[in-house]
């Protein structure tokens, strides 16, 4: 009856109603004999409300006071959430991320987790007290407030979990867990009972968007079981943890998919060894992400094709254009409307048809394939966005992942 | 040239416009060549809405944690007017009341100042920063987040101003200074150019409601100048200071009321020596403020008279109806419907006709004086609340305070 960690997220602390079903979560989760500690993200919009304040103020505010400004949003809800259990007649107290020890780097909007002092949280679960923690903030040795960025909560929950050797770490959501493919567009998609950090990684930085990646690599690296579950049910949801055990035939364990891709192509590069440097530090520098990246050298020219999000693609183009000359290529040819399908399961290292199974079915089904990228447990093809729909019904279909339980309990 | 201490208030700051011109009262300061610290409130609303969000939680929040949740609201306001100064091209620095090193006694709601370190806030000021800080909040030895209760951002601008060894602790708000009378009521009433803290203190205690009594204690205490201000206009306010120069004839300095009081009446205590600290006792352990008390002694009885809200009638009545046969009394009595008029003026002390002139003054139209109370420089007289605007009226004039300049510049 050790230690476990609760986390809930905006959507599920976005009303005094859903922190009241919070609090009622936590409070069953003591009666059954654990200790619990909460994490809570700031309630659903308010985010949004506070960026529009600095908006008002100004269209370039700094990060120190951003993160000033943003780390009320958790403090709000972790006051409200204490709040509630007191109500219950339970003991609880609230935790900013100074007051709960957690130091970060001194880096403002983005910072990550130097280093966690539990005396604190130790000490209140120690008087029989439920400590209730701000997510997503932290503070450095300097006292200045920090964020940690997208997914941040998530980060802190799973730290936490760490440094506190829970035995879980509950990630409570809008959604009951992880999905074979996404359920509004893949209505057979099926729960995953049990998946692994490294599937979840791939999942999750394909825009499964159930857990931040981060934490997932948080969760791997510190051997914290994880349980995706839903805040408004009482159901089991998917449990992320290492080692776990496969069934013969679910080689893919789910689909991820995301559209508003564009594909640029640079014609007739210099192929030398500083070519490909030279892009990817110029678009680094601008801060623009590029995702699948395909080379062919042919003698002493390269043709480099490679993936970025839409949104990017006035700027990215305006500044490969720029540098033309001293990148070197000969002609800029982009090709928009595109979207990236990826399957995803550990069972793949292991069997080598499976990125052939997919490439036939997408073909029978007329999806042309447009750039192609592996990963040990991952195969992402990028076709048009037209077709997207169409390659992930057949892509679950083919790998029948509405058939069945896809991993036994 | 030196510190000059800012405060602006929740109407001040109750819009990202309105925290654009403080930003820009602040820049004035520092053009002309002062250091400025400011210290803010939360925006307007702000507080209202935090605590809605409590009650749909819980009638009862804990102190803890509504501190907690109520020090967001200036956390918003020093990061916002941060970047408001920071987007004008001047570096500013927000603090949290723990950052600004303000360490109250562990008591939440309502917490007193116990330490200051300034050395942060020095630091900034070294590095050529402006520090805007957050009033109203502090924390305890322990890392407890506190609030100092109702007028704590003045608080914290005058303890923060006498720590720093500032000038002048200038308190915006949107009124233009210290009024002989509330203008809202009598349009004649003059701005005060100078009062002095015990002056000002009865002022505030009586109601007039710009500055709360405990920063002007506070201010008297370590000799802090301090100046009432129009955050919405350039003019001067009013300064608060010791030693204000008299002229003969302003020996009545402003006036104050309230409505809204009640008088109880208990007939025939016991006269013993217990009889009122009993009384009294009673009622402060169940919160319920007194203000006038009256006492005749009669033989072996006692009739006790005393003025409350009239908000706390019914608890104060139930109250002492429940107590009668440990109190002993044999009645009592309730007139409600009452209110407050008092004249303030450190020149009473040596002119002992003021009282007689207010009294008079009262009586010639029909005013009748329910009850009295006293101090070396101020007379308070309980009077019906139909009344209350034609007895202001009356002494405005018998006094002279709307015919010409109150006090020389």
């Amino acid at each position: 009856m050790g230690i476990i960690l609760q986390k809930f997220g905006g959507t599920s602390v976005g009303s005094t109603e859903k922190i009241k079903q919070a609090a009622k979560k936590i409070i069953a989760t003591v009666e059954a004999g654990h200790e619990v500690v909460a994490v809570v993200s700031a309630m659903g919009k308010q985010t949004d409300e506070l960026v529009a304040l600095a908006a008002g103020i100004t269209e370039r505010p700094s990060k120190r006071e951003m993160d000033v400004l943003l780390t009320t949003g958790e403090q709000v809800t972790i006051s409200l959430l204490a709040m509630a259990l007191q109500e219950e007649g339970y003991e609880a107290q609230s935790f900013t991320g100074w007051q709960a020890g957690i130091e970060t780097e001194p880096v403002h909007g983005n910072a990550r987790i130097a280093a966690i002092d539990p005396q604190q949280l130790q000490n209140s679960l120690q008087a029989g007290k439920i400590p209730i923690v701000a997510g997503f903030q932290g503070v450095t040795t300097e006292q200045h407030i920090t964020t940690l960025g997208r997914g941040g909560s998530d980060t802190t929950a799973v730290a936490l979990a760490a440094v506190l050797r829970a035995d879980v770490c509950e990630i409570y959501t809008d959604v009951s867990g992880v999905y074979t493919a996404d359920p509004r567009v893949i209505p057979t998609a099926q729960k995953l009972k049990r998946i692994s950090y490294d599937e979840m990684l791939e999942l999750a930085n394909l825009g499964a968007g159930v857990l931040h990646p981060r934490a997932v690599e948080f969760a791997k690296n510190y051997g914290i079981t994880l349980e995706v579950r839903n805040s408004a049910s009482d159901e089991r949801g998917t449990i992320v943890e290492e080692d776990v055990q496969m069934e013969n035939g679910t080689i893919v364990r789910g689909l991820a998919f995301e559209g508003n891709v564009t594909k640029l192509t640079l014609r007739q590069l210099p192929s030398r060894e500083d070519t490909l440097a030279n892009v990817f530090t110029l678009l680094a520098q601008h801060g623009i992400n590029v995702d699948i990246i395909i080379q062919s050298v042919n003698e002493e020219k390269t043709d480099l094709s490679f993936s970025i999000d839409s949104t990017l693609l006035t700027e990215t183009v305006s500044l490969l254009t720029s540098h033309q000359a001293s990148l070197g290529y000969e002609k800029l040819i982009e090709q928009g409307e595109l979207a990236k399908v990826s399957i995803v399961g550990s069972g793949m290292i292991s069997n080598h048809g499976v990125a052939a199974t997919m490439f036939r079915a997408l073909a029978e089904k007329n999806v042309f394939i447009k750039m192609v990228s592996t990963s040990e447990i991952k195969v992402s093809a990028v076709v048009p966005q037209a077709d997207m729909v169409k390659a992930i019904e057949t892509l679950h279909d083919v790998f029948q992942l509405d058939a069945r339980e896809v991993v036994p309990s």
